[in-house]
């Protein structure tokens, strides 16, 4: 693997997406170690409000938002519950993009999705923070491991090339001939239901032949192109920011209307 | 209309105001589209935390800071209740600034104020996303409209001249004679009542001379250069960090002391 | 004093802290002047989330992340109940970093630390913008201050020599022979206990032979590298994020556990 730089810019680019919040100053400290390492770079807060050790909700937005950058971006994502125990620390080759986080499900919704990639522990002590304070890897590990790569390090020399198992957090849909099966995993602001079924699977049925089973007695007929195919406050299914299937009411919460949370079963089938 | 370009930087600077909130992805998403296509921007987030459907919230944050910012800034403005229905996405010009966004009165406070200003309806197919989903108009059109305006298109490429009805979401005050009528158009996060009536209006007036009514209750003589001109606890108006009249409390929120909220008539007149 | 420059990069850094919160725009327009002014320019928000009029808070955070920078940034940090009164604003030069804002104790974390420093009084109304209103001085007075730095003014040039009081806000620990005495002075969102004795003064004893008293009943033996060094649920004393002592409960809040609050006592003594 050689050093590579894709687009045409002078300037790195490397993401942020957090669980720590913005009035701790420990989002600072991470910036103010990248800038340190590499002063040509730009970051760009994804969001630092990811609920406290919601690796779940991470995996899922990171996979939502991380396609629409541009080749070469570092994504850093980290809420890591077990901060300073065993896991270990990746660096994530796919897609033209670099991934860099604690192993703790966090790349589940990358790593499902089609496309090769590789992986590295990051275990070269000479990469990282010397510091006072040994409890916070995304300013002693994360954030300098990122620079680096912006700088062009190769990622094979943070660590050995390193194995991740896919799927033990964020629940995967499953498909049996006509008929896909997930669950309701996220539920945003607005009270729509985001579930871990992928447009890609439900691309195969013609949209407005589909039928959207969410538990056992909502049933939504046909996915829409947007809300405000259907009426005010009626429920809707259709493909949301991210590519997921999202159960959603025009103008309203889906959430409080249909009584249903994560966890919640959904099935799409062909009518 | 030629390509323009101010200012000597070598960068396009682009602000981002939403009610998108930054947990759930979109906002990264509409980042990583306009980096995608222009990587030398630099994109500056004004908020994504205005109300939830609040297009009046937003029309007052954009006519408060904009003008603050360099000519050639794009202005990307979404707060969207209609969104995949049938109001047009526009790009307005004024005042050496470029606005993106959706008409539906979000551009109401920057309108109303002096100045010229054309509009372009987004039209044209190939300044937008293709995407699987199609609900999301803030990364699918509005981000791939900035990005190209940052690159140099002209705003008459993504369609025909358009038309704003202006004030139609944003109430606005009214001058007769020595008397200016108003309302409280929103508190902020202090319990500070901001109005629809402008230093420009005002500035008529000796500001020693001005009375102001909040409501038919309370009356304040004169118009203070600050919240310190004042005891603490005691009620005043000034001109707030927006250029428009502020009723305030001195170390305390005026909101709840008096009683006061959104909607309430204020009249400024001489003594 | 030259104009210095320091680092390889053709941009300046400066980076935003204060209690404005994202819903009013008053940290767009700061960010504006300061692009109006000098375009080549990377802003970084720290937060805009410190508790309103939280002195004591924003103190500490930064204290916490600033040296984390490189050298040459800039560093804006404005909570100011006192906004338009008597307080004079300051620049201050320590550590290769410049620190601008308000005379009212947010420099105390900064000042305490080991280094010399020195500040100026900003008097100069030339670097100040002429503005309607005048209650918005992070605006008017600490960003275009801030942007003229970053343009390589002399911080001589905006007014005399100035002497700072230090230790008014943040009250400062103690340390007599083998105990310091300090308290706790900042709970942060995951419940951690954050407390004035910093990792300087801790050093000097074998952290394993160290003791810390939490108010009068609660005793923590040793000081532990990162939470996981402790079973789940169980109470330690670690140094934190931003190299203070912090009283922390592994997976849980040590703040509702032991019933300690902002204020409490904290004694550190070897065992």
């Amino acid at each position: 693997m050689k050093k590579k730089r894709w687009g045409k810019s002078t300037r790195s680019l490397i993401t942020l997406t957090t669980d720590f919040g913005l009035r701790d100053g420990y989002v600072a400290a991470v910036k103010g170690v990248i800038l340190s390492i590499n002063r040509e770079v730009d970051i760009i807060d994804i969001t630092h409000e990811i609920g406290p050790f919601n690796v779940v909700e991470a995996a899922l937005i990171l996979s939502a938002f991380a396609s629409y950058f541009p080749p070469g971006t570092i994504h850093v994502v980290v809420v890591d519950p077990g901060v300073g125990g065993k896991r270990e620390g990746v660096v994530i080759l796919k897609g033209r993009h670099f991934f860099v986080g604690p192993d703790n499900g966090i790349f589940d919704g990358i790593l499902a999705g089609d496309g090769k990639w590789e992986a590295y522990a990051i275990r070269e002590p000479r990469f990282m923070l010397l510091s006072p304070a040994q409890t916070f890897h995304a300013r002693d590990v994360f954030a300098p491991v990122a620079a680096y790569l912006s700088l062009g390090v190769d990622p094979r020399e943070f660590g050995p090339p390193y194995h991740l198992t896919i799927g033990k957090i964020l629940g995967r849909s499953s498909k049996k001939d006509k008929r896909i099966e997930g669950k309701v995993v996220r539920v945003d602001r607005f009270g729509n239901l985001i579930t871990n079924i992928s447009w890609r699977d439900i691309k195969q049925f013609p949209l407005s032949k589909v039928v959207v089973w969410v538990g056992k007695k909502v049933k939504i007929r046909g996915v829409v192109p947007s809300y405000s195919y259907r009426e005010a406050g009626e429920i809707l299914a259709t493909i949301g920011g991210g590519g997921w299937l999202e159960i959603a009411r025009n103008l309203g919460r889906a959430d409080n209307y249909l009584n249903v949370s994560i966890g919640s079963q959904v099935i799409v089938e062909r009518e």
